[in-house]
């Protein structure tokens, strides 16, 4: 094999990287579970007509074919899934009858996009999406509910960039665009969607353009757009554009709910503001929405979207509404670890080697090993017996933290007892295998941030 | 959406069978941990080439295209991964350079063969693959370190049926054919490797027919593949055989070894043997090889296997030997789980569900809901305010063991104080959301074997 050339947009990462990737998705998981979210994982394949329904995706999709199809294929006609809400709004429908609802699920899979790779943008990645499903209806403080759990999971991980989740509500702008007579609300939507990747001045244009608008509704509508708050204070800002209705009016009232109900998990690191520019463009919410950007990562877009469905999926007979919220697990990782901004301090899970003297004491090395592992100590046994500062110099490469020594019985050194050394700090001490751990943050990598070069990273894990 | 029919060979799973994947996943991973294991994802996909370098598994793989690819491709010629073993070699090429050897790592990912679908073979399925990838060499010990690590990780799951991993060494087996004067050991090992799948008198034709052996020849094989045993006394049996060479001595040597090493692990529910009539026909294994199968799933054939390759990967300068073993998480559990002979008792992680007496007293019960959270306490609050005895039935139906009642404050009735009810048990008792916490088990959902009729498990609805 010739060293192989990496796969542009097929992300993949060195140990002590994968460290901070499953450190982050066993926070996800964790904070999750605590709520009641069940896993579930679907398939990777859908069939293509489920996959192209929407359309605007066809592009992206990447098709399966047998190299060596015959005729029959039974599995014409698949393809990758491209996100995690099309498969779970299939799954939903095709085991409604043994799932109970309202149903929450977390998903946490990759996901296949055929698009050209950029920053943040990848042809594979990792998806964590939370979702609530109910029969028929769905009460509206889950929007809050899954709002409050992603923030909860996110500001856990204290390593990462500040984030800014920004809410907004459909109703609220859709009844506003009526409201001032725009009659191509799904065009109006479109364009808005475009602030912040598109100059503000270029906005304007658009507006009248490809919305159809004049001068003052495109006005009206950048003056909406403008509007944020972290509190409820965006409700007065609205009414006095003099723009109101009943859907006006039901969209304030759900967003000042949820803005309120976040208002505990909000902090400086991470911040829930009502912003009245997002449109999600040409996803079909029906209510609520979210977006997600990450603080000196703007340019990656939202890191973290989602929002209110009416009709999640429906068989005909019966309808799913829907809220939820997916995390780009590989958009937000992949820039920090790539740029070195976020780092585990070990590159294998072993807090513990256990030094060979001899391959003759192998086996009391292992019991040694199965020993501290009993404890719930992860430890490898050295794999050769090199010279001591070798084993040690092994050790430090890795980044374990600890060595342990078994007695040594030779002329002419001699110690009575086991020792653990400190490979940091250079402290040895006798230690009993049956009873000795190392303090709990060394029981598994640390994840640290490099964010501030003349701070000293935070320990976190 | 009309409702969509299952697709064959890409199973799925309802949540309360999710767990018990999860809960196997879990424990495969704190134990390759605790052995200093680090955790590797590859990218699903490879280029086609190097998929198709065995060529015998050419008609397996799955292409892939996109959907509108132009001419200036540059994702042509890619294929999803088959193995774990392929996309790991050329992870270790291609990132030599930044690992440090001996590497261990373990790998849980999904792979697609596009096959006939039967029982126990699945287009998408789950592998969990442990490997330790030396520098140009690799000490002996780690195929004995291996198989004892898987080991211990699937006899911990006591609720699967019993195991045997049957261990065999290529260097004894070639050894031996040599001797007996076989001129194409390819061909030997490859009808040698039917052995339990075609019956016996078959064996002897096809070693005559196929491998070129005679009568005589072919006898001996069957004689060497007949022995197996559970200590080292298969080495007095091969002996007797009266073919040696130096060989057959030396994998005699390293197959003692293996059993030996593995004596600490053995077990009525894992045995772990030695078994000269396993071969691992075409794969490229250069010493140990392993198989395991499964009491009264023999039909899925080998759930778990591995073994050493001088070679498992190469830039041409450096050779990087390797030994490892890959346990197939979906054929060993999906047939499990079809036939409901092992299940969890929840379809939700929660393990407490907190009444909603009325909507207003949402924001309280959210509060309680947090409180029993920050303990580590899995929790749910009622998605409507409906009767309370609708509200058990919802925890019951979901296998929710306890149900929180918040004071009830009306005339009729009246509870001074927080309670908590067992509903498996009826018992209710005034609890303290700040202190209290279910008994450990309950915390997770548990799951149970319902492979004994007469022991079945607690049922929930």
């Amino acid at each position: 094999m010739s060293k192989p050339n990496p796969m542009s947009g097929f992300p993949e990462l060195l140990p002590d990287q994968r460290f901070v990737e499953l450190h982050v998705l066993d926070r996800l998981r964790r904070v999750f579970e605590l709520h009641g979210f069940a896993s579930v994982e679907t398939r990777s394949v859908e069939p293509l007509d489920e996959l192209l329904r929407k359309g605007e995706t066809s592009k992206e999709v990447y098709v399966l074919r047998r190299l060596q199809a015959d005729a029959e294929a039974d599995d014409a006609g698949i393809g990758l899934h491209f996100d995690l809400t099309v498969p779970f709004a299939r799954y939903v429908v095709e085991y409604a009858g043994k799932l109970d609802f309202p149903f929450r699920r977390y998903q946490i899979q990759k996901a296949w996009r055929g698009e050209r790779p950029q920053d943040g943008r990848y042809r594979e990645f990792t998806q964590a999406d939370i979702d609530i499903v109910g029969k028929d209806t769905l009460g509206f403080h889950h929007d809050i509910e899954v709002a409050r759990v992603m923030a909860e999971a996110l500001a856990g991980l204290s390593f990462l960039p500040a984030m800014r989740l920004q809410i907004n509500n459909r109703k609220l702008i859709q009844g506003f665009y009526q409201g001032i007579g725009a009659t191509n609300i799904d065009a109006v939507m479109r364009v808005i969607d475009k602030i912040g990747k598109v100059p503000a001045e270029v906005i304007a244009t658009m507006l009248v353009n490809e919305a159809g608008l004049d001068d003052t509704q495109a006005q009206q509508c950048l003056e909406l757009a403008e509007i944020r708050s972290t509190d409820t204070s965006f409700v007065k800002r609205v009414r006095a554009l003099g723009v109101g209705n009943d859907l006006v009016e039901e969209g304030l009232r759900e967003l000042a709910a949820v803005i309120d109900g976040c208002a505990s998990v909000t902090s400086e690191r991470f911040v829930v503001e009502a912003d009245l520019s997002i449109a999600r463009g040409l996803d079909y919410y029906t209510g609520t929405v979210f977006e997600t950007v990450m603080d000196g990562f703007e340019g990656l877009g939202s890191i973290c979207s989602g929002g209110r469905y009416d009709s999640l999926a429906s068989d005909g007979r019966t309808t799913y509404p829907g809220v939820g919220i997916s995390l780009g697990v590989s958009r937000m990782l992949v820039p920090l670890l790539g740029k070195g901004m976020v780092a585990a301090d070990r590159s294998v899970p072993s807090a513990v080697l256990v030094a060979l003297l001899d391959e003759e004491s192998r086996g009391a090395c292992d019991e040694i090993a199965q020993q501290l592992r009993a404890n719930g100590i992860p430890t490898e046994v050295a794999s050769a017996p090199q010279k001591l500062g070798k084993q040690i110099r092994y050790a430090e490469r890795r980044g374990i933290p600890f060595v342990w020594f078994p007695p040594i019985e030779d002329g002419s050194h001699e110690a009575t007892s086991h020792q653990v050394k400190d490979i940091r700090t250079g402290e040895q001490i006798d230690a009993d295998a049956a009873t000795w751990t190392p303090p709990g943050q060394d029981l598994t990598p640390t994840v640290t941030s490099q964010m501030a070069p003349h701070q000293r990273a935070e320990e976190l894990s």
